[in-house]
């Protein structure tokens, strides 16, 4: 049974962009949720010791490791939370598993389909729980999209399209990063902001059937940056020699879903003036719904059972307290903002470890959402259709 | 030389939704703009006598016809417009063409490509001039949306993604029409309203290279209607009885652009709420740009070049006396509504013809979209891409 | 009894921006509606023969005139529009009323109050129709408002906040027009266009209480304008030679309403940026609803009884069949101009003189507005509230 | 000289919706900023044991107080933040200053002027530091607004409107709440979200010169509350008796500022479907600009000076890292919230204290404020205008 006072200790791999966010969650998880444990920032991990020794300081952390093999190893820690490049995801997280550490992992979860089923088989196998950060699905206004689909407020559901733009990579100048290298990354805007899109549609409307695909790289190669950030912005200091860019700067597909609908994808870092232009627009038999994260805090729905003169698109800030985790922040009408969706997540996983609760997105989610990204890779190369089932 | 009291005259077939809407066009033409001749409303022709009898008198044309033949044959007709449904634009084409007579038809051009270029052929040996009713060009945001790109204020362009949306057969009970016959109309929403689509992203960016696509029926069979309106709308009467419907419902579809760029359609009349949302955004080098019709006064433009605190989406309402078309009409902020259009159109064609100014969409850009709305439709049979060149 | 082919003949005096506005409806009326008399444009009057003409022969006037006098004596004028500069509104009125015909007049009514009620009060005596043409009572998103708050859907009303905004005056170098002159346009912003809010409101909400308002004339003297255009631009030539600005370039003002509602009022001609902002927002104990002209096909409304997790300020485009006069025009989403509330008030006129349908506003709703307008200019004087009674 | 491991050390009235929005702005701030000395948590204090000891473990204070009396007086605080109920604020802040503390007080400053320029006299006669948490000042969005009009890029300012419409009072069964007994808050929505408007007001334009204004208490009397919450939200529990609201419910006014603007006003609990709608909409000579709250990372910005073809107002998302302080938080297009703020002026108020760097705003811009708020309520009782050296 879980006590009052029960503690569940974490150590973190890595602390750039996601490592500086997740360190924000569990330092506010406390103050504004009730989990199930007190979650405590034990330890933070990163190969140069100045750099996470700063991090820890600056996050919070109790200890920090520059040996991530040290760290998974250590009694005190109850759950792994890697956020490191992509390429070292398997192995931390296997080394995880095997110390019966649970793990939550950032997206994507492997650089390919075969890593993420060997890591979820693993996870299964001991027993561990496990996680993919796709930390969106946590926000208020998309849990509020969620439950208006499993009402069958949108009756059968047509038409699915997403986009995720963004606009960092437009400048040639801008330099190279580790996001823009296939070794590391595994892909570019496919497997790092796709991969959001993809996890939504499966969480909104269910699983894909077929896709078909296509991409491109505007800049093949870029300057050397002279710094190591951790690349999602321009204007870093960069030097005159390039290097090549060896994943795609934009890919967009057509997919079928299983339940009929037709679905439509791009993800692009080349859409000049957007940020973050996550979203998604679902159209049904009853209704439809459209949301973007630049306005995370809103949801656009259309109800064809609305009287004919007054029927049209609905703005509802997702900020009463009926809405999922927005009652645990602030009054109605005062907004919440990009890291509180990793704040619900952590909650919803340190209650998943402590009580059992349900819980999604799992590895198994990560491979399912896998599974598509390699399918349109396929499908590029093939230039045809490819079923999911055929990777 | 073009007299002032130089005349032209139009015969006219067809006199439902698009009759309305061309025959407002002649009236007001005159009176916002300066054509070359004044435009006489000659002749309106429809086989139902007592419909066209009181569509002459209520559109105000000087006379009607019952027999298309008979008033393309008539000498005093200088040009003829052809409404009608698709499946009858070929046969009058061609006879409006062997009488001499300058024609400008409703999209699509025709059923089908070998049609098309039958047609773009007869016209080109006669030596009439021909026009394809593609009227969204005719714009004034639209217009502003070229200039800017042709000017090369967008640089490069990476992505160019269009929406054509409505909703008026969401409903199941919304009754058969002709729209929705294939061998009346040729296809669906793709040759209804991604045809318009198609048109835009060609003057807007150019050719298409290849496409690969996907569609739906959603609803098989419909209630047969028991009257025969224009169909655009749900709600006529209906019977028990039900049809086939042998069109699409939906069509949606990559493609590659000739310069390079991304593409992605998608037409629907099963997006509930979306009433008439036929959009592009297109992002290029240097900036972004996007509109949609249900706004048409605006523009929506980003340029990079902006000083970098101060750049963002600018909402344009293009309704200045510098903006094409807009002086014409009202002071500034006194936004034009959809049937603005097909008056542009109109005097442009009628100065086409009269002082031989330069004139597009052709029978030309008629063909060259159909050839795009074909390779989609054997893309869909072929489950992968299809190059322009194919068909 | 009305008969098939009975005929109303109108003459007008004004060609300008109004003139023209008004020729259209005239033009257009009988195309998109039934009215219970064919419309005929029988004569057009200006004092410059050779610009009248041109106007006559342009916009499809049978005849003109360069005497007012003259036309409003003519046996085949059955009423007589006025929307010549708003001094001459009064002499040409009552001439008109002498001569037993229906009078549409522009707003303002009149210079001043008592002039208004001179003309409201004949217009009575004579028995006679008369209008003033606060067009936009006639959009239907604009009609889509008063019959939600007729049918009691906003419930008791709190507040309600009309801007009127516009900026072709901000530039210091447009140069003067008889719209800038007191004793020819009476007042500025005020009159042109708080005017319209004024009577928006009383439609929507009812009677004003009591007000209290500031006004500006930012710029004090303007380059004298080489021609005499309708004066809602800037650009037109100037001279080096300067006059005064007589009338406010903004005027702002407080009100009570007779319901108990607060109101909140601004017109200018300096809110750069705003090309044509008139909005309102209303807020009732039930719900609130909100409106501009620049997207005068929407309405945005909100219903507090809409469940809690799904309330939401709706975005309605008011283009439905079932929405008053969108049904004439086009199918849903096909939006209409600036230009058609002036085919809608025409008509109503129309059908208001031939078969005494209910109609207004009428000079008592232009006498209601000149109350308000001068309450607030005598407020200004005093620095203090002023009862609408007390003028 | 700052050391890095200066600390600093926070002692705090009041617990609920401020005090956990001020508890996290001092636990986030070292995390995001660098400020000249860690903040520490080390006292809150409220009345009720068991609440204040819940809130401490909660938010993270080291320890808590019962009495503010004793807590004023601790040696190991350095600074008081009090944002216990208004009434309280004078007193708590009087006894703060004599120990020698810095004081940071919610606002409104005080019940009346007379106490406001009692607590900013005691405040600079002793010499410490303070501060009044008009939080909006820091939200990067707001902070652009006043580098473009101090960079002269609206040109001379002509208008000034705000608005800040909540609806949580609308429904008449909305329990009693301190908020709404004048003897406790001094005034309702008038003091509570006007305040902000008109601080707002001055930090962008400049001073106010005159006003006049109207107001109501829409209903008059409330059931009593059976549980004491914050006090923003309807819903609580409450029982059948009934007590006065004697506070507005909504107050508006005009205003004249010294430089020549005109200004606009209104605050309001019952505008339906408005849940946190703080905007202001700002015209000058060469643009203009606007923002709303509940967008807050967005501002919308008109030059006058763009391309007349190509100028209209710019979104622009204020999260480059170019906007101020923006850049602490996520790269571009991830938003901040609605507690962001609080972080900003917690880390401008440490800075001021530790460093001498320049701070506003102080108590003088609580009395500064308070003096509007008052010559508007005397305006009210008048019925005319009142000038602000009137009070």
């Amino acid at each position: 049974m879980v006590g009052v006072n029960d503690k569940i200790n974490v150590g973190m791999v890595g602390y750039k962009f996601m490592g500086k966010a997740h360190s924000h969650a569990y330092k506010d998880v406390g103050m504004f949720f009730e989990p199930a444990a007190d979650v405590v920032m034990k330890a933070i991990c990163g190969r140069d010791e100045q750099g996470v020794k700063a991090a820890a300081d600056k996050f919070g952390w109790e200890s920090y490791e520059t040996d991530w093999r040290k760290m998974v190893a250590r009694d005190d820690i109850d759950f792994v939370d890697i956020n490191a490049p992509s390429d070292a995801h398997k192995e931390i997280t296997l080394a995880a598993i095997a110390a019966g550490k649970h793990v939550f992992c950032e997206k994507p979860l492997a650089l390919n389909l075969a890593d993420g089923r060997e890591m979820l088989e693993a996870a299964e196998k001991a027993g561990v729980k496990h996680a993919v950060c796709f930390n969106y699905r946590f926000l208020p206004a998309v849990q509020l999209a969620k439950q208006i689909i499993d009402e069958g407020r949108l009756g059968e559901i047509h038409h699915y399209r997403a986009t995720y733009l963004q606009d960092w990579l437009v400048d040639p100048n801008t330099p190279m990063a580790w996001r823009l290298k296939k070794e590391v990354a595994g892909s570019g805007a496919h497997g790092d902001i796709n991969a959001h899109s993809i996890d939504l549609a499966r969480f909104l409307i269910g699983e894909f059937d077929r896709v078909v695909g296509h991409n491109r790289t505007f800049v093949k190669e870029r300057p050397i940056a002279t710094d190591a950030a951790g690349g999602l912005s321009a204007g870093a200091g960069s030097s005159s020699q390039k290097d090549q860019v060896t994943v795609d700067d934009a890919t967009g597909f057509l997919a079928d879903f299983k339940n009929g609908a037709m679905g439509m994808f791009v993800a692009s870092r080349f859409a000049a003036g957007r940020k973050n232009h996550n979203t998604f627009e679902i159209h049904g038999s009853k209704g439809s719904l459209r949301w973007d994260l630049e306005k995370l805090n809103e949801l656009e729905v259309y109800f064809r059972e609305d009287e004919p003169n007054l029927a049209g698109f609905r703005r509802i800030l997702a900020t009463e307290s009926t809405h999922k985790y927005a009652g645990n922040w602030w009054p109605t009408g005062h907004i919440i903002g990009y890291e509180h969706a990793f704040v619900h997540i952590v909650y919803e996983f340190v209650q998943h470890i402590k009580t059992g609760s349900p819980f999604a997105p799992t590895f198994y989610d990560g491979v399912k959402c896998q599974e598509v990204l390699e399918a349109v890779d396929l499908s590029i190369e093939r230039g045809s259709w490819v079923g999911i089932d055929e990777v």
